[in-house]
């Protein structure tokens, strides 16, 4: 129930009719008796640092998710931002400190982190391997290196987006081993792909799974199916695995903490979770 | 259920936190499979101006309601306003048309016209005095206007004030005869209250009882108690009367016609308003 107490979470992002955040969120909120609301918000690019800087002068703005178009244009109209964020090169959660500043972090690699640590896998000191440095793959790459990996390799068919990556990871993280140019999974605790591979039909494998040990960790991002070719090799190999929608789900809960909201379980969230709608 | 797909009605007040009209608008468009949500957002003065600037962009906005103490400030923000809303000085509701212009309307006196015209009080070619020339006074002279009286007698403490509302419904409404400067309420079809008299144990009535005739219609604005001294004085003449908060009750059918969402009966929104919050 929304009164004049609850607090706002907008949600921006164009075009906003696809969004499906309001039903995780908004149930969730009311059984837990939350008085917070995600609204959702259809801004233009053009419109978005305005939006920004009028809202957050609301009394009861919360803060905000941040969806496409707007991920990377967050980065610079906030105050500050978590070394996940720069990163990743794009934020998709605002809060407002209780003194008003404005702090962007980015929960997609956060998601996908989670949710290999829920299945066993433990990050400190391994070996990972990350193919695609796009939007998604910076993300997890910066939540990896968050987490506490020791060496990570990472590829992608621009060289020049894998290396600065690489420098944006360095510069945060100075114990980390990167390196980049290679996609051979041999070797590696933990192999991700993180490029478009395995949208299509007649896509090729991300890697030579002939190469991936049977202990090695896959994890895919690519949903339009729930084990892809990928998975579905890795998993003849014995290889335990994580499909792409647990990234999205698993990255509720770490948006609920930064929030201030405590904490909860995917399986409650999805209990609760109207998407029917 | 809030969706990407709901369109975003605007709360603006400042404090925003007494607000009540999400309790009581909001139940009703989920019994009603109305995929809208009136949104409460504090706003400073100072902000409101490019608040309004900002939402009218998003694909989204639908329109506002507006409260304190943002309704005169609201005049100069849309592009159009009805004859209800340039005479009663102030907009308490901003509708964005289908091609983005905002039209700003002005509701707290149609809550009183529909009022006594619920009570079977016919308001064509009648003669009425509205004591008090303030927000509410003028607002209700503009909707008693709208609604076809033949004639009106304002009184202010303040004759500036009365002039200055004679003036303008003059300008709107030509064949209206208004008159200021008295509060006699003797040969009046209906009085109306709308000065503060009333709050206050002490006050004075704000009319001579004595001189109102058994049938005519008294209505009030006051709404510190269900029958004020003046109403009480009135029923024991045989007047038929309007208590204070009907007023607000009924105006929000009219802003529900306003929003183009249909028609609903106070009735309804009583029953499905959630007002202990």
């Amino acid at each position: 129930m929304i009164t004049g107490k609850t607090r706002l979470i907008a949600h921006f992002g164009y075009p906003i009719e696809p969004v499906k955040a309001p039903m995780i969120y908004n149930p969730w909120f009311e059984r837990r008796g939350i008085a917070a609301v995600v609204v959702p918000m259809g801004v233009a690019p053009a419109d978005y640092a305005s939006t920004i800087a009028t809202l957050r002068r609301f009394t009861n703005f919360h803060g905000a998710l941040v969806t496409m178009p707007h991920k990377v244009a967050t980065l610079d109209l906030v105050d500050e931002l978590t070394p996940t964020a720069r990163i990743a090169g794009a934020a998709n959660a605002i809060l407002r400190r209780p003194d008003g500043s404005l702090v962007g972090d980015q929960f997609d690699g956060a998601g996908f982190v989670r949710g290999v640590i829920g299945k066993g896998w433990q990050p400190a000191g391994r070996r990972v391997l990350v193919a695609g440095t796009g939007g998604v793959g910076c993300a997890i790459a910066a939540s990896l290196a968050a987490a506490g990996v020791a060496e990570m390799m990472l590829f992608d068919t621009s060289d020049a987006s894998a290396q600065a990556l690489a420098g944006r990871l360095r510069h945060h993280y100075p114990a980390l081993q990167v390196h980049t140019g290679s996609r051979d999974p041999a070797g590696y605790d933990l192999v991700v792909n993180a490029t478009p591979l395995g949208m299509k039909p007649d896509d090729p494998l991300p890697f030579d799974v002939t190469r991936i040990a049977p202990g090695t960790f896959v994890g895919e991002v690519v949903m339009t199916q729930k084990y892809t070719p990928l998975l579905q090799a890795a998993r003849a190999r014995g290889c335990p695995v994580q499909v792409g929608t647990d990234m999205l789900f698993e990255m509720i809960p770490a948006y609920l903490e930064f929030f201030g909201f405590g904490t909860a379980t995917v399986e409650e969230l999805t209990e609760t979770a109207v998407l029917e709608h």
